[in-house]
């Protein structure tokens, strides 16, 4: 049976001319010469490229009209993998494995060259044998879906699939995570599950299995190491520290923020230290990690009509009439510095004021505290009603927004929520 | 004559009863006790509150009907200051430099307690002495507005200013400038004044030369020895590279974000090192350093149909239909990770392409290369048309996409000029 997923016209001509299929390794000459797996195709894709996977693990488009030469160096390995079920020891404690999708879900299937969920239990067993000697861990699979496909509507079902074992036999759940948008996600579960009992590790990697850089291996048994071991509850983002194996870091769910966009450790806790580092042989607690202590009373809502309107030279004012027009029932800004928006929106502000929405303050410089009592700028703001949101990373102000207003009946019930320190988004 | 500069209603009631004047050292009894200067208030504030200035720099609002007793310390000081105007050595290069407001160009004015720009030849000869052993410093004030205020219109002012200086006599140029839109500023002189053969140095300061801490003297002093010694062209942002008075940062004008709210060391260069390091004894070359050298050809023009769209989950895709609408002609993203955005806006990002929009892709990472071949989502948007813009960082993007615009005639130009590097904005 040939396979050509996801290739259409001229390229799949192309293929049939060539007789290949997906999962062939083969060897390309246009300008250069290139060597790799030939790769499946998407919906959006157009009918003129064939897509390889070279060693580097980075995929390359070619363009089929440039191809001078094409042949294959071996063909599809139809050869099943043999895969043994973890070895399961009574006396090790359980770990709930939840997979969402993203690099960390994902390995190339070399029979077929497709992307595919590398998830029951006997997958992961055949990928990081060493779990089987931390923890007997279940494995589910909840989404596969590239995290910057996960919207607000995922994070409640995410939310729910955790309450429902939170009194269970787990010691700990895992939440497999893409990188892209896990510091949102991060964020609306621990607003959603504040207070939660157990501890809940989001847990991504940079770069997928098959390349010799992956960090997917090292995040996922210290994620479970953390789990087994910590003895706390909440929420955690788990990923590199450094660009060395040393260390992980488990950075709070509120304060964490993806800073770079390929380096295994992008991930860093803001204004502060993560909240614990598993190292080789043993794992150090931030000392000046203190959970805040609520009772467990998860609130799985969200109200996703709320705006997030980042300041800059020359952004016209008038999209606060757009934003308040359309519903929306909270804005929150990042300013610049202290928290601070020019002059020219001062009227829309009031406007937004006047019709009862919901204004928050963030600064886009990412790091430090929104001060506006320092200069005219931010003490006019604060005169026209603009709340100011400490140092709340705007990512996490925004989540948090959606999480009161879903849990709010006014907007001033929603308010005295944004103001409290609800799982650490203030940390000073 | 009293001074009760922006005092109304209430609140200059309880001037008048009390007897005080903005200027006056008073000390304030509420539940606390405070003692600081009086200070005048603005168009926008209430007439609930006095606002003092504390020694520390910082200022305080206080509710008068929550204060119990208030008398002057001292009254407000007539005397004037005698300042001296600088030592003219005209064996020393000439420095022009041209305020544009900021808290570097304010000192308290302790007469009237109002915040004015300290930039007379004669002042500047009075707050920071060392500068007339290092050039001749004429001085220029441009506007007076805290930066959040400057626009776009404004950067033309300034590029204008600096172009009929370009074949003077002056060495190099000096803006003093607020931070919190000082990067947007550089970003937009980095273009217009590409190719620029002298130096031009944004200066700025996080603390006001009232405070003990300020970061402003020797800012200017590490700004007024690069511009005499640099022997380099091109636009700056010069400011504290580390939290001691050690040493001072001359960031490239294109790659400098500020990435703190308040401290001294808030600007960084991203994706790389400074250009420059002003030390105490010495200025250091970055050996990566090399100018592009372009003719110094400048296009002093900006337009601001450019919307910046950050992406985060729940962002409703229609904001594009209103995009488009409102008859903006290019889009820079702040997507996610390598430069993604969800699959819910393919549909509107699709249709935005058909309406002739530019659509440039920056991350909301800040740091690191947009990579759109590494992923299905990626290699989707650059089907519908999306242009990586490499490690461009987003603000940078978008005041390159207002200036291309401004510069182009069709949107094919526009295009040609994102992708050229003109001022080290793509740094690898």
């Amino acid at each position: 049976m040939s396979n050509h997923s996801g290739y259409k016209g001229k390229s799949l001509e192309f293929l049939e001319k060539h007789n290949l299929q997906v999962g062939n390794i083969v060897s390309v000459e246009t300008d250069s010469t290139y060597s790799g797996i030939l790769m499946p195709r998407y919906e959006y894709n157009d009918d003129k490229h064939i897509v390889l996977k070279l060693k580097s693990g980075y995929n390359i488009g070619l363009e089929i009209d440039k191809i001078k030469k094409i042949g294959i160096e071996s063909s599809v390995n139809t050869k099943k993998e043999t895969m043994v079920q973890p070895h399961v020891d009574p006396k090790l404690p359980k770990i709930l494995l939840v997979s969402t999708g993203g690099t960390i879900a994902s390995k190339i299937d070399y029979r077929t060259g497709g992307v595919t969920p590398a998830l029951t239990a006997a997958e992961l067993n055949a990928t990081v044998p060493e779990l089987s000697k931390i923890a007997n861990i279940d494995t589910e699979v909840l989404f596969s879906e590239y995290s910057e496909n996960l919207l607000p509507e995922h994070w409640k079902i995410i939310a729910e699939k955790i309450n429902t074992h939170v009194k269970s036999e787990y010691r700990g759940i895992i939440i497999a995570h893409g990188t892209d948008t896990m510091q949102y996600t991060a964020a609306a579960l621990s607003f959603s599950l504040s207070g939660i009992p157990i501890p809940i590790a989001l847990v991504g990697s940079q770069r997928s299995s098959d390349r010799p850089s992956s960090d997917a291996a090292l995040n996922l048994i210290s994620a479970v190491r953390f789990l087994v071991e910590c003895n706390t509850g909440g929420i955690y983002v788990v990923m590199h520290n450094s660009t060395s194996d040393d260390d992980v870091a488990c950075h709070w769910g509120t304060r964490v923020r993806k800073n770079h966009t390929s380096k295994r450790n992008a991930f860093q806790t803001m204004g502060g230290s993560p909240a614990f580092i598993v190292k080789k042989d043993k794992i150090e607690k931030n000392p000046q990690f203190n959970v805040i202590k609520n009772d467990y009373i998860p609130k799985i809502n969200f109200d996703t009509h709320v705006a997030l309107v980042k300041y800059y030279p020359g952004l016209d004012p008038k999209i606060l009439d757009h934003i308040i027009s359309s519903g929306y029932k909270a804005i929150i800004f990042e300013g610049t510095g202290l928290g601070h928006i020019g002059k020219v929106m001062y009227e829309y502000v009031g406007k937004a004021k006047k019709k009862g929405l919901f204004l928050g303050m963030t600064s886009q410089c990412i790091d430090g505290m929104v001060r506006m009592t320092v200069y005219e700028s931010g003490r006019d703001l604060l005169n026209l009603g603009m709340i100011p949101l400490g140092n709340m990373i705007p990512e996490t102000a925004l989540v948090k927004a959606m999480w009161a207003l879903g849990n709010s009946k006014t907007i001033e019930d929603m308010e005295k929520i944004m103001k409290e320190n609800i799982a650490m988004e203030f940390s000073d």
